[in-house]
């Protein structure tokens, strides 16, 4: 069984890693850290877990994480990159949830998220754990930055479009709907049931952190300069996310069958990639709670924009199931173990 | 007191309309017709008017309409131009909720609607619902088309950018999110709340009726072709409607200030159009029950797309608030009369 | 015009007073204090607002208090009676919101509420608010205590059973569903959205706050010992209280008719209490921004057991509402002025 | 593998039987019917079963259904009995999630679901498929009735109680909240997002079908007359059952500890019954998507009446999953097989 640390267990990312791994095959989760609850049952705090472990939550000390195969950061930005180098140097191999080493670019890095970058130097070393994009990085990585909730999202609908240079970089416009736990469980009195229930708005429009980390990650697969309108908003629901994205075609002669078609190949053998026929609007709940991500492409009354709908849950495939997708492939595991969940209808 | 007649009472504009105009000043409804529930007491269909009004549905006569100063049709499309040359011979004057006549061309309203016309040669006579754009004309309308939700919502938002030719109008694009309620009352398995709660989605992304008809009212005002890209979702909420809108500045030295400047502008005097200060992000709720659309101005990352957010109740001024105010246009009283209501909050 | 003042005006009761008395013929808002957000406009906290009122929050000053024909308090227990003997010394008159004067006695008040009393001297002078018990006494009273949001809907409930003595007062079960609003406006972990959505709970079981109010309210009109098992619970609505209300026949030929008849005619005068037709079952919404009191009865099986049905927005009946009531009956309004409100609905 | 046959399976409990069953590590659904869509792969009704299974519906033919060591019944009352004749002469083995085989008498079967019984001589046969209760005759049944939502959270609320003597049976009060998903997936308006969002209500008070399964079920244990009042409630949410059970001690010196010690004794080897610690107010997201039922024991104020919270997943414990743990017995299988779910938080 290949032993497992999370750090910062106390979130959703925190309890929804467990959910996966207490069914995970040949994963044990054997610390779970917290300073705020050191001691506390897991169960305790959430009682779904009653009856699937009885581990209790401890203090992050490196010799106990040294003897995990695999630690997950579930904290918080800016604490993972305080603790590192010292993990890295035992040898530990991280899949990290936050977003410090998503952006390879230090001083990009500060600029948004508002201080320095406490580690620069481990930066280049971090692979970004987009498996349909560096599933063969993330094989032999140390350390995985797990992609942003709204980057896995936005990045595997625009792909296959990008990768093929068959739209216009330079007007990207990505339009993305969140459930509220993407805001995690602080208590903040905007995300009160009673203050975004049977309501939705937009928010971050000036600029969100997960911008600059998916303009990136398309640069990346484009080779060339990419802009993008990203614009998140919240709808008043628990789990889901929903990117619906615009993209002008370069060339008014390529049909929607060949897009497509390209898009079916181009996931043909992803596990978690899941193209829709033509015409097909998926709604948030069909991945909820599994790891999937569903797509489909569109090209309304045959103009030049091309549209693609792209739903993940935002604590699976945004987050946590994710990251047991990349301990998967880090560790040689069949890449699905433990991921093999039928999304929650109705 | 004004006399109004509602024919086709039973679904949510009609109950809507019944509480806007039992405590409107100077109205009275002295008919509201259903054939199914004939005889029936508005108050047990919809116990919220209970203690408010004891009217019952009764059977659409013209000689009872006849004797209304107005009467609404919140009807689906199809019913109302069938009844309204009859209706107009009378005199009656008429606001029709319904989309009988928003769009102004005969064949372009049979190809999205899907069977001919029933009366084309009225059509020219209809004006045009939108106070902000066509309030002299609706003072001496005999025949108001009340405009669709979608198109309430999405005019309000590129007016002042298309009158004053700032943006590119060959790519807009409107990305739109509905309560469920704009589904109306009927009993369908893909608006039950276990279908849609806790779930988002695009729909009619190929083609939504609402289209022609928005594209026809930015032509109007711009005086040049227009083409929109218009994707409406749907929200697990019941009232609610919030677009979000982008265009490309023609010019991009431009400033959001004066961008601001000319959407307050073009809205000082308008009731129940309210500009937000600038960075604003309006949720649905702050005009829940209310007749205002509230909108707020971006310019993400100072780059050259404008995106706009708009919120508007889709049964208030995206259907019977708005009806409301047209009456009372139409009649000369303050446009306002009835309307003075606070959104819910929370 | 009559002058009011508000005191702790931005919680959900606060903004519900305002939303109320903006559109109140005879009543205006001068003064709404808050330490926290002094110099804000009320309208930048709750943007519902903007257009219906321009006052800002201020701080509480009894100078300026004293200006007012009446003072609402809007506040968490253990405000008001801070500041009650130098109103009232003022001549003051004062319609509580808050918990501080609803039970009569300091110490069954001091072991429920944690602490003691700060003014006992002055619990004897406070009427409690329950329009339809205490309504001549509220005509005169310098001091109102408005009931508790589940105190109105259980006694409103129970009253003609226990007026009339038709039941056993020594097990009676009032089981209670309220939404989240409730809960105010404080940030709490339990509160979210993401906590509370989806989901069903009880809480509070082992002792509620408003146990001891409806007991004592109960006693008053029973003349007897009342025994009630009270089980509050929240449903994941924002606004919203549904009880249902058990009590056992003494005498088992008490025909289910003859009840129905009893609470039509112990209500028939009532603007704000509607007994439905016997068999109905009130959905919470049908009072949703209403200060209607709906209510049903049912004899199941024709067995002993009654149980009755009452429903409230605990927000307007269940609080501000029911406060702007009290104020007409005191100050000789009429008494639903500025509360014709037709619920919201959908 | 155990070869699974599903007659139904259009609705909430079929989908929900596949969600289960493709997962179980000994079983394997080979065949499910419905008339409407034969053809239909389910995937294309339920996407959320993509990449799971490529099963599509078929005609429910008796020759199919003798292949597979077991049916499910996943359809509405009175479609089983008309089959169960000659299915059981085939041999066949069947857990009937439907009515029709839950009470005994057929007499009072017609009396509450208005038609007489198809095959009243099969009663006696029928297993009720409470595994806490019945285990043993399961293991051997060739039909088990599996039982409705509310009787198996009430009755498993209720039991220890029963059992053990400690309550006034004459005077039992169960008080249920059911999420929207009981009502199924039919085009009813009652059941739009826009009918019951926001709102809550009981229903059916005068007499639901599941009140003399219940009493049937307590009586059993019981040994002598039951008379239960049973209030369902409907909650703004999908899934979930949250019931609330009255009772009247005997002996007022019974203590709450023992009563507490008596409920974990009891359930102490029961694989999805978990009785919480004193004073727990159990969730019903607790056990959203998973088999659970949890428990929680509550004295107010020490006096005579005992409260006990019984929450469960009205679609898993309550049909699908109680139906699969009753195959589990019966094949003598483990009897979590497949059932291993953690529920959803948040």
């Amino acid at each position: 069984m290949v032993k497992v640390g999370i750090v910062g267990g106390t979130g959703y990312t925190g309890v929804e890693l467990l959910r996966i791994l207490v069914n995970h095959p040949q994963a044990e989760v054997v610390a779970i850290t917290s300073r705020a609850e050191e001691g506390v049952r897991v169960d305790s705090l959430y009682p779904n877990l009653r009856g699937h472990t009885d581990i209790a939550f401890s203090l992050p000390k490196v010799e106990v994480l040294a003897q995990c195969d695999v630690v997950f950061f579930a904290t918080p930005h800016n604490v993972a990159m305080n603790m590192m180098p010292q993990l890295l140097d035992q040898g530990i191999r991280v899949v990290d949830l936050s977003a410090d080493f998503r952006i390879r670019d230090a001083a990009l890095w500060s600029q948004w998220y508002g201080e320095p970058h406490a580690c620069p130097e481990i930066l280049a070393q971090a692979v970004y754990g987009l498996p349909e994009v560096n599933r063969e990085q993330i094989k032999t990585a140390q350390l995985v930055a797990c992609p942003g909730c709204y980057p896995t999202s936005v990045q595997l609908g625009y792909l296959p479009l990008i990768e093929n240079g068959l739209v216009d970089n330079s007007r990207l416009i990505a339009n993305a709907t969140s459930g509220v736990s993407g805001a995690g469980r602080q208590a903040k009195v905007d995300n009160l049931l009673s203050e975004v229930s049977d309501s939705y708005k937009a928010y971050g429009i000036p600029g969100h952190r997960h911008l600059p980390e998916i303009e990136q990650g398309l640069r990346d697969v484009s080779g060339a300069e990419v802009n993008l309108t990203f614009t998140p908003h919240l709808a008043p629901m628990v789990r889901g996310m929903h990117s619906t994205l615009y993209a002008e075609l370069i060339d008014s002669n390529t049909s929607l069958e060949s897009i497509q078609q390209l898009f079916e190949q181009r996931y043909a053998n992803e596990p978690f990639v899941d193209v829709l026929p033509a015409g097909s609007h998926p709604q948030s709940r069909t991945v909820k709670g599994s790891n999937m991500c569903r797509i489909a492409v569109h090209r309304p009354q045959n103009r030049n924009t091309i549209v693609v709908l792209s739903v993940i849950d935002n604590l699976v495939k945004g987050a946590s199931g994710q990251a047991v997708q990349n301990m998967n492939i880090m560790l040689g595991l069949e890449e699905n173990a433990g991921l093999n969940i039928v999304a929650l209808t109705p």
